[in-house]
């Protein structure tokens, strides 16, 4: 049990220790219960059809969402990128995950994510504004200027704004992010 | 010696004793030429009578190159965060640095700043756009939209990017930059 926790991410010989050690004082119904779960979660979640995002049912909570925007379509990479948008309580719009980013040196193309879907999507449901919100690296950058190529043609497409995060000091930014922060300037209201 | 040493900001008691070690082993006339340049250094740098950068003349280094760009004013907090931005090699522009930004709870308000100054060398000198170079945080917040509202009648003002710093993960950016980052989208080109 304790070499299986450890082969967690984050989780080190200490950490599966004390975890194995707390589960094996607990009722036997208890561990039961706990294994079920993960055998239960591997074999009934799978993606959305929509959005790919994951999800037990054909289609996500989002998908199915009835109150959220329609025209409004936000590409991240993954499934985790989207839980972080959604913590924000911001964006009322949908989703479409690409399950990766474009990457040469990996070996990763555009065929290989979701990308044929995501043109098909926004060609069909009329999408009026897709929004970019990938990480600031090379094969962010890269994904992004290759999408909005191809979704011009179809829709308005912007991205997220890159510069200063929230709460750091602009005298420790680094010299890309503060090029990148005087780059995208915003005319003040 | 070690105790002198161990006033300056981020040296422990250790490297204090190392700096201090290091120096008995030198040459008398180096230590005195290292002494000599603190005094110095205390007496001479003083404001720009322009942009109150450090400076060691009336007018500093860049107020009085003439190959900047004489349309263009970016305001930033002090010193240290002009040089920040000098690193980047990108702004070509002039600078006026406020010493400091408002705020109620510590005292300080409009009139303890080079606001003044800021709008009579706007208005004096027909700048076309003050770029703001604040920090993300409550106290630039509020001397950015304060500053926004006085320069108006008198020139463009923008305000840099706030968003996900370059070479940051999407998934670990708190909910506060995430949706300054979805907020400032742009659209691309």
């Amino acid at each position: 049990m304790i070499d299986q926790f450890e082969r967690l991410p984050g989780i080190g010989p200490r950490t599966a220790q004390r975890l194995a050690l707390h589960l094996l004082r607990q009722p036997e119904d208890q561990i039961r219960a706990f294994a079920d779960a993960l055998l239960a979660a591997r074999s009934q979640v799978g993606q959305c059809q929509t959005c790919f995002h994951l999800s037990a049912e054909p289609l996500c909570d989002i998908c199915r969402d009835g109150k959220r925007c329609d025209q409004l379509l936000c590409v991240v990479a993954d499934s985790r990128d989207l839980l972080a948008l959604e913590r924000t309580r911001e964006y009322k719009g949908r989703y479409h995950v690409l399950g990766g980013l474009i990457s040469p040196m990996d070996g990763i193309g555009p065929d290989m994510l979701q990308i044929p879907s995501l043109i098909q999507r926004v060609d069909r449901d009329g999408i009026s504004e897709v929004i970019l919100a990938l990480t600031p690296s090379v094969e962010g950058d890269t994904t992004s200027l290759y999408l909005a190529r191809l979704l011009k043609p179809f829709t308005q497409v912007s991205r997220i704004a890159y510069g200063l995060p929230v709460g750091s000091e602009l005298e420790y930014a680094d010299e890309v992010t503060l090029t990148r922060a005087l780059e995208g300037r915003r005319a003040m209201q």
